[in-house]
């Protein structure tokens, strides 16, 4: 058993909006060091696969089918094998 | 200057249905071995601060303040020391 650690973010070619205002909002809260900030989304996957290739191999696919846009958004991900709970 | 990545998740004792649906439409899409999946927020922040201590204290500060609301989420970060591009 597995769990995934997704991240995905706007690719950096790409605007982002929401970074943006979350930025504003940022300095206005007096945080003027603050330089940029991206903004994205955090799945953690649990998943009963047996061997790391192969939920390696579904995180994968399921970044491409569902949890990213491919055409403006970049994946990453980790992976760590846990003991399922009695 | 650092470059901070933070993660933010729904606690374990809320309910997330954003989670619950990306689940369903895993299972849809024939990935039978995915369990949990909690849906949560991923931030890439850079920031000016001079030194790792005071770097921490931002952004936890940011943390409470604008990026997670602590009633209800966690958060997490990660703090790399970057050289700035010229």
């Amino acid at each position: 058993m597995f769990l995934a650690r997704v991240f995905v973010s706007p690719k950096s070619t790409v605007s982002d909006p929401e970074g943006r205002t979350i930025q504003g909002g940022l300095r206005q809260l007096g945080f003027d060091t603050v330089d940029t900030v991206r903004a994205g989304k955090f799945f953690q996957i649990s998943l009963g696969e047996a061997n790391r290739e192969e939920a390696v191999d579904k995180i994968r696919e399921m970044c491409e089918k569902l949890l990213s846009n491919p055409i403006i958004e970049e994946y990453s991900f980790e992976l760590e094998e846990v003991t399922p709970s009695p």
